[in-house]
């Protein structure tokens, strides 16, 4: 099975990359040729195989899609594009990145006419508030953001493309991925990720936020797992309604340091400091909570079933257990 | 007040232009300009005005919005694109008529840089069964063709669009649009208008689905009127949600009928042959039926109460009387 990935070097790709590359399989069918695509070039030496080819190109440009295709490949995993706040302070890139790249490699799939699994990557963004308590699966997309937006857009694609036998799509809406790796960032939701990785090595962290703010978390590896699982369904089972809600663990800020305190102790904990930003305070108000996400825990998706393993899990992955 | 229309051709597009010249205003503002745009030409000599400028091109070719934007116009109507049966013959065509000519338009109003009040004609055709018996303001958008999915996409882009300032958007999702004038044409939902026009003109129409099947109507003049009362809204009573489900009378097939026979008399009902079409009867399970149309309602959308008031519509603007 030829495998495709775009978006590689993201911070998500290398980890799928990572996992394709041990597994060398997905399910019980073998990988035989893997490619990685990004704008920017992979590291090539954490990645050296023989059958893995890296192309570096952008495929919000034409015909960039087109050379992908020419090998066929059997599951796309479509996760290339701009992140949020770069799809709000760059309007141009953002639909340029998000829905043309989209579109581009959708109708070059389209003309390589073999429907292979496209796994593309959406985002809870595609939902803006008011919202319930627990966002149900069929609840409207509404975004309040471009980055939503483009989301939206490309799954409304997606499905139209599935419907016509064009490509066989599955979107995953990821929920907030903790703990993410490396430096803090200045996202809005950095926090929910800082505060748990920085004090874990030692660095103090602040909480810009009231600690009774509702989040649901997946791990990296469980937003790897997610992918994974997308590539191996039945297309009839999921039916017509292609992009699904990621399951995830509901916690407060509060909990989430419960559990830090939990798994490391007071000290850590302690490096937590509270300091309240009203600008970040009053995005987080707006941020979906809770979900339902009952339609993808019945096709066996599968998460964290509590805010510990999420550390655990970053523990063992990103500092050596 | 400078006006533009695009698809001024179309159904819709020709009575709201004769509105426009009827009224020469909207609301309480005087129309001095009125710009009129079409892949087909009008035919001029009915809307000859010295204020009135007809535009031949394609929106979906770039640099073609950007003309339309010279002047400026305060009010746009977008109603050009290529109807639901078209979009789903023609896969490339819908793509370029429905979205690329919006996303072109949108993108030339932004660069013109004078956040006008965008009216986009939309289509309950934006939702997908499985419906319930009657489909709220907040029914998610999951499509089951290709025109719902770009008007779901183009729907997301005003959406955004007018959240950052760069238009000034409403979308409205039309109903079933009954009496259509004109000839008995193929598409599916043709039907529902062709058991009352061919009648009330002495010709046979044929049936094809049982009479208990459900329809939301309004006329072509409420359609307009929908059109006319969005051009004036204030954009703070709507809010970020743009888009607006139109309300319409939700009757049954065989209420239709009875409406005729009320209106028209036993002898022109007896015009009408029942002839089931499994093909058409098919496609009509999955239409979506009776609409909830609150905030329509509440933002001063009206139109038909009856079915009876609908057919009377139509004697008076189409067969004089």
């Amino acid at each position: 099975m030829r495998v495709l990935v775009t978006g590689a070097a993201g911070m998500i790709g290398r980890k799928l990359v990572a996992r394709l590359m041990q597994e060398e399989a997905i399910g019980d069918r073998a990988i035989t040729a893997l490619d990685l695509h990004d704008v920017v070039p992979l590291e090539q030496e954490s990645i050296a195989s023989a059958h893995v080819a890296i192309h570096v190109g952008d495929l919000s440009e034409p015909g960039e899609a087109a050379k992908l295709m020419r090998e066929k490949p059997d599951v796309i995993f479509h996760l290339a594009g701009v992140v949020s706040g770069e799809a709000e302070t760059n309007f141009a890139l953002g639909y340029s990145a998000n829905l043309d790249g989209a579109r581009l490699l959708f109708h070059a799939i389209h003309e390589a006419g073999h429907c292979p699994r496209v796994v593309f990557s959406s985002s809870i963004a595609v939902f803006g508030g008011p919202f319930p308590d627990v966002i149900p699966d069929d609840f409207h997309t509404v975004p309040l953001g471009s980055y939503g937006t483009q989301k939206v857009m490309v799954e409304a694609l997606l499905v139209d493309y599935t419907r016509r036998g064009l490509l066989d799509g599955v979107g995953i809406r990821l929920p907030s991925i903790s703990v993410r790796p490396g430096k803090p960032n200045k996202a809005a939701s950095g926090f929910l990720s800082n505060i748990i990785r920085e004090p874990l090595v030692g660095r103090e962290a602040i909480l810009p936020v009231p600690r009774d703010v509702v989040q649901t978390h997946a791990s990296p590896r469980s937003a790897v797992s997610f992918l994974l699982h997308a590539a191996q369904l039945d297309g009839a089972a999921i039916g017509p309604r292609r992009n699904l809600s990621m399951p995830g663990v509901a916690v407060t800020v509060g909990e989430q340091i419960e559990a830090l305190e939990r798994v490391a102790g007071k000290e850590t904990v302690a490096l937590i400091r509270e300091e309240h930003d009203e600008a970040i305070w009053s995005l987080v108000q707006n941020w979906p909570t809770r979900f339902e996400a009952r339609r993808a825990r019945d096709l066996g998706f599968v998460t964290e079933q509590t805010y510990d393993e999420i550390i655990k899990a970053h523990i063992e992955d990103e500092l050596g257990g």
